[in-house]
């Protein structure tokens, strides 16, 4: 499997290619798109979306994971990171590569095994799973790599039960 | 002017091109823009920009008005609104169209008056200011209208007031 992990934001987007079955996943690409706080919205999102296609046109990725956000307390940075994730899942839509979304907290679980882990905590286990020398830094790429993670391994297994919720 | 309104939402996404100066005010084109609350939310946003792109080209607007939303009560509303507005907002920034915001009770005290005015009072205010038969259903597309009229009557006072403001 080939998974796209991208934790949305506007001034930092995470996003981390990882490659793999079972334990044995390798990272491909990792890296953060920013935009400047001080351009307009629109320039910000026309970026980020120039950027995200380019890194999905360059990497194709088979299925692009999203973390899903709607219960941040501060309402004005909710919205950017909803638009920045909206602009993945339009990317995603317009390549017609499948995309999922998993919350913070089923992503923790799956690397953690802990829904509560810390960023520290995240970090460290992508560090180990990925066999990588360093933590990722920013947070932002080790949550997307956590993300791509969470896909390869949850995946399957949340799509069944989805599934199976929704007869 | 040539204004582009555009009420966003993923359920109806109402839009609505107005032209003139003053009180010379006609309408050019309006409509809304549904997706099916069934297709996933990546097709879903895929949709809309396919739509909204195909108005842009089509009707080429000098700037396009989109309705700030941001103290919505229903958080998965408001994530849904504000990836469509994000949308809208993407489609203008990569037509190098120029792109500004109105919260809806600026838009409501343009156009009736009053910033706390009801939609039927919006609906109203919009037919006789464009000389219509009758009130543009549904709200949604008499909302984006009333974008467009807000942003051809207060949008070069209220940039003026963003220059001053932000000296």
């Amino acid at each position: 499997m080939r998974v796209l992990g991208v934790d949305p934001g506007l001034t930092r987007c995470g996003y981390g290619l990882v490659e793999g079955v079972g334990q044995a996943l390798n990272l491909i690409t990792v890296g953060v798109i920013r935009t400047s706080a001080d351009s307009p919205l629109d320039q910000r999102l026309l970026a980020l979306e120039i950027e995200l296609t380019a890194i999905v046109e360059r990497w194709r990725p088979e299925t692009i994971a999203v973390e899903r956000v709607f219960s941040q307390l501060n309402v004005k940075t909710a919205m950017g990171t909803a638009q920045a994730a909206g602009i993945a899942l339009l990317t995603a839509a317009r390549f017609g590569i499948p995309v999922v979304m998993h919350t913070p907290s089923e992503v923790k679980a799956a690397v953690t095994g802990s829904g509560r882990a810390d960023k520290a905590q995240v970090g460290a286990m992508v560090t180990r799973i990925l066999r990588l020398d360093v933590v990722p830094k920013p947070a932002d790429s080790a949550d997307a790599l956590a993300l791509a993670i969470c896909q390869i391994w949850r995946g399957p297994a949340l799509a069944r039960l989805s599934a199976a919720m929704s007869q």
